[in-house]
């Protein structure tokens, strides 16, 4: 920042402070904190707020450029929380069920079952927004025992979009299998919620079972699905919220990436 | 739509168009076309005006979810110009860079050149937004002849924070190499605007030559990452504005896509 800016800053900020009568130097962290210029932009200096940093921060992680991340950054937990509860979220997941139906329209499906489109369950099929809602939206650090719990609950609700699109599909007469993170103790709840939610005729339910343990998402996820390929099945679509579903070996022929800024999975 | 929403929608035209004085119906399907209720939302509506369906629509281009797209919704068409010729564009692209760079941090450069990062050109390292503004901002078919005759100017300037983000990983010790879908013919051209934008010091420039053509992108940039790995390369990070620059085979450990919702190349 030139120095020139900052005096211009000491001005503004006097300007819009000065009636509140703090002092100066301590409101100017905040300041630049909710609306720095970012000298990475170069000649064209630009303003970044919260809500454009925010933005920037959610094409990073959907893109996955952010890679592992453990935490929804501070100034953003309240975009999240507006984009989940809003209409953002549910126009995304429709046009993304869309995208994914487009395309299988285009596949020539035998009708010897072995068509198959693999759906992830969490954030993907079944919205745990009712449980995030009281844990600060993913901000808070992942409780594993307050989680299951809902788990155990058994009432999580479909995705709207995710829901229309798995019934599209099976009337395409795609076999469809499910390939979770959930561990095969929870498969009695999950085969109960996902019939609560309205999904059923799903032709395997794969959950991690004992030799999974320990194995990051990435590769129990692409093992289980070269299983399949390995029974014959051709994978041809794959919908997940996190790249870990889709990404890896024995990749789908297209991937189809669901919103969610509240967590990420390895 | 029910029929409720739609006597609705019929009083709400009446409202506000009803002093133009023109007919009803002929104005419905311009207000269906701004806004409309999409039933894939399920119980709760959702609103999708313009805004957000162009929102949408950009995260489904940005993670790939939409695959191969020929045009610009024409609803869009605006949301894209204001998009890259204000401060988002800049904005997203800053985050990128900083998740590059942290990534880079991580790796432990051996100092013989053998640690490499991967850039595209256009779009990556250059931006050819000076003629996309006169063309539509992508919306337009595209034009073979015009975009070489800009390419030939040689004038396209350095997206500023992919420059810095250059220039970083050189003092980190990456062995940079420039890989586009230029042409060998213009070789001369693309070394002249690099260097003009403030890029310098390249390892390699590798464009399509002959037994290059009539592949598709994503084959041809695979190939020329698995012969630089051949060469005892580790390509470490990657960056493109197109997923045929990061995906295939050969891929970088850690891949960057930069925004584009300009165009799509297979």
């Amino acid at each position: 920042m030139g120095s020139g800016r900052f005096v211009l800053l000491l001005v503004f900020s006097s300007l819009i402070f000065g009636v509140f009568s703090q002092p100066v130097l301590k409101i100017l962290p905040e300041i630049r904190k909710s609306a720095r210029v970012d000298p990475i932009a170069g000649d064209r200096k630009i303003r970044v707020d919260d809500g454009m940093f925010c933005d920037s921060w959610r094409f990073s992680v959907e893109t996955n450029d952010a890679g592992l991340w453990k935490q929804i950054p501070e100034r953003c937990v309240n975009f999240v929380k507006e984009y989940v509860t809003g209409d953002r979220y549910a126009s995304d997941s429709v046009v993304v069920a869309e995208d994914s139906l487009s395309f299988a329209k285009t596949v020539k499906v035998s009708g010897h079952g072995k068509d198959v489109w693999v759906f992830d369950i969490d954030e993907t099929l079944l919205s745990n927004l009712p449980y995030y809602e009281l844990h600060g939206f993913g901000s808070e650090e992942f409780d594993e025992k307050s989680f299951d719990e809902w788990v155990e609950l058994a009432e999580a609700p479909a995705l709207p979009a995710s829901l229309r699109l798995y019934k599209q599909l099976q009337q395409l007469g795609f076999t469809v299998v499910l390939l979770t993170g959930r561990t095969e103790a929870q498969r009695n709840v999950t085969e109960k919620n996902l019939l609560f939610a309205g999904y059923s005729n799903w032709e395997r339910l794969i959950l991690r079972g004992p030799s999974d343990e320990g194995k990051i998402a990435l590769v129990y996820k692409s093992e289980k699905r070269m299983q399949l390929e390995e029974e014959g099945y051709r994978i041809h679509g794959s919908s997940g919220d996190q790249w870990s579903d889709l990404l890896g070996f024995a990749m789908a022929k297209r991937s189809f990436k669901l919103p969610n800024p509240m967590y990420y999975i390895a």
